[in-house]
């Protein structure tokens, strides 16, 4: 609890910020600020490549040397909002080595470098936080982190990439094919600079792989998740969800598994359409979490877009005034849960031609068909084998959960009593941090 | 962030629980602890009215001395679940005095005390956390409390109290009349040993006090919010709803008024089925932030049941360890918002008797119809009118709020350009907390 001396502390102690990158989000931050005089928040300088460039705010804000920002002692945040992975990961390590608390949204860069961030974070005693990076402004990571931090998660799942649901959701809904739909992801501003990291399922990878570490003190690289994007979903595969009363969503999932192991995956799904998730749409993220006594927790709010992503970076910088940081307690704890692949999963895959299936990957067909003249082939997938294989990420496939549609009985994430282990499973022992 | 002696003191301090009260709840946070044993957590003493009554578990635990728990230097935490609020506020309240950390699920006693409490909690230095006050075990304090602490928060409202809902979900889909849905409801065990306080609406009453005081640092008393119940709802409330495509649902709602007031109710409210809250039956609760960057996000889970709550207490708990306590940010910041009742709202009354309806009371009648039976007048009334009247209330009176039903102009709540005041406002001036 505050002593008065702290409260005044609170109430006068400005945060400068440093702001690395200007562009969307950069801007978005730029501007919330200028709406929230209360937060005693402001920009002091912005690292940015073209100092000289004309822009909205005053030319002696801007400085092309991040050595500026990082040597300025009045400057007691840095916000790291560029896109560049690699150049972003130099300037979290330097403030980190530097004692200079920062605040990111890069995934894709946390995500690679997640062990080093980790390790850097304790050397150096610095704070780093990265709400934003994971369903922009919905608190996901803090409540991971602070309020399910008993061992009672057994699953968090969810819709973590605002592009994608954007797209299928024009796909699904409006019948566009997916190059049109994605056109107009872009339009609209729900796209990366390079859509291929949204449309490939390695933006949402990347995000599994920071909500696992919070969530289940797992720690893994991207490549150890089971993971694709949307480019295989056609107008035929919307069609055969709308018959069904689904939606499609590229779902990220990770499930404690009976072995111990934790199941870690990024599939398009088939959602009925009386599932919280049915009403995600368009550039909405949602998480579910899953415990033993709360039951499931939904959450739900804009995973895209300048406002959305600049307001969670507001609400990290605002969190560090009083010191807050990760506590990475799941990282600590004793019980580890390497991701594992000892499932089943019950799909349904399109193709133009019989040739482009691998039959022999299915322990059970239910079904085979010829629907709007591409073949649709309904049964059970080992996760094992899916992992292994690279054909149904080709172009022309498509493969997707039917947890919700099949009436057959399910494998797939069945109670202990009912699974089947496939004594394949745990190919990668990704435990938790070692120092 | 921790040192390796932090760590270790963390993994092996454990929590011994001095659990108050062994009803429904406290029950339940034995059986929860029974299955975690992660947590490191265990219940050393049980105060109960009746120690000599034959129980589940060893008769050494119990004792009807709260002094003893209080004492017991060895107990690091307290557990209050007991139903009487007066006798759960000297509990807390001798917690707090002796330095000794406190849970409670009782929001009638913490609504009732809430100056009081927040005095004691500085007073002594000590944490009193109550998360399952509100909405059980959906992480809704502690994200008001900690992630929207910026001044970007204009409005929460939610479906807050499992009781009403579950009974409005059997007369809304299963055509039960209220007493019938009642008593189904206390059947599945979801309403309070006084039914009262739930179906008339202080409960919910009760949690938007706390919710008002943790988002927007409103301190009031629940007599300062415009509230009602369930009670008046009949079967052609629901047939009426239905033919709109509508549910009803008991609505919490907080709201900045363009005048820096804040408006507080709890009424019923015709709910389209796009709408979120639509898909939140039964027992469930939800709330929904509205913050102006970061957008809506909308949080749902079980708000009722001795496992949901019993989990919220056990993540208090856990949170006590890293010696985790409410701020209050925004009670201390500089900026208020009064409860205030400048405002209208678009409403549907149906009575029995033309009679019952106070027609004065409308500044605009939208239609007046007799539909099966009963008396149905569409229209705007006053909020400052309807604070300080009761014909609204009254047996055989419904009044639900339409603005999802009625296509004409609204002026409730809308942007600032169209509202109109009423210059009845700000009845209560109950500003934040001064010592």
């Amino acid at each position: 609890m505050e002593t008065s001396d702290e409260k005044i502390h609170y109430l006068r102690n400005p945060l400068n910020i440093g702001l690395v990158g200007f562009g969307v989000v950069g801007k978005g931050l730029y501007d919330v600020l200028q709406t929230t005089p209360g937060l005693h928040a402001e920009i002091k300088k912005i690292c940015i490549k073209h100092p000289q460039k004309k822009r909205e705010i005053a030319g002696k804000y801007f400085t092309d040397d991040f050595n500026e920002l990082l040597q300025d002692e009045s400057i007691n945040v840095i916000a790291e909002l560029i896109d560049d992975a690699d150049a972003a990961f130099e300037i979290v390590k330097a403030c980190l080595e530097n004692g200079k608390p920062v605040v990111s949204a890069n995934k894709k860069m946390i995500a690679q470098h997640f062990k080093e961030l980790l390790y850097l974070q304790r050397k150096y005693n610095t704070p780093f936080l990265y709400e934003a990076a994971c369903c922009a402004g919905i608190p996901i990571i803090r409540n991971l982190e602070e309020y399910y931090d008993n061992d009672m998660l057994s699953e968090i799942k969810g819709i973590v990439n605002g592009s994608t649901n954007f797209i299928l959701t024009e796909i699904t809904e409006n019948n566009l094919a997916f190059d049109e739909a994605l056109a107009k992801a872009q339009l609209a501003g729900f796209a990366e600079s390079n859509p291929r990291l949204d449309t490939e399922g390695h933006d949402a990878a990347n995000k599994l792989v920071i909500l696992a570490a919070h969530a289940f003190g797992t720690v893994v690289s991207a490549d150890q998740i089971l993971y694709t994007g949307i480019t295989g979903i056609t107008i035929s595969d919307a069609t055969f969800a709308r018959e069904k009363n689904c939606s499609i969503k590229l779902v990220a999932h990770a499930k404690k598994l009976p072995d111990g192991n934790l199941a870690l995956s990024v599939l398009p799904k088939f959602i009925k359409n009386s599932d919280d998730f049915y009403n995600v749409k368009n550039e909405y993220n949602a998480l579910e979490t899953v415990s033993a006594f709360a039951d499931k927790h939904f959450f739900k709010g804009k995973g895209a877009g300048a406002y959305p992503t600049a307001a969670a970076v507001l609400s990290d910088i605002s969190a560090l005034r009083y010191d807050y940081r990760y506590g990475y307690k799941k990282i600590d704890q004793l019980q580890h849960h390497p991701v594992g692949f000892g499932y089943k999963l019950n799909v349904s895959v399109g193709a133009r031609h019989s040739a482009q299936i691998d039959f022999n990957a299915f322990t059970q067909i239910e079904s085979k068909d010829i629907i709007e003249g591409r073949i649709r082939v309904n049964g059970t997938v080992e996760a094992s084998d899916l992992f292994r294989s690279a054909w149904w990420k080709a172009k022309g496939v498509s493969l997707i959960l039917t947890d919700d549609v099949s009436d057959k009985g399910h494998v797939r994430f069945s109670p202990l009593t009912q699974y089947k282990f496939t004594g394949t499973g745990a190919i990668h022992q990704a435990g938790a941090f070692v120092e």
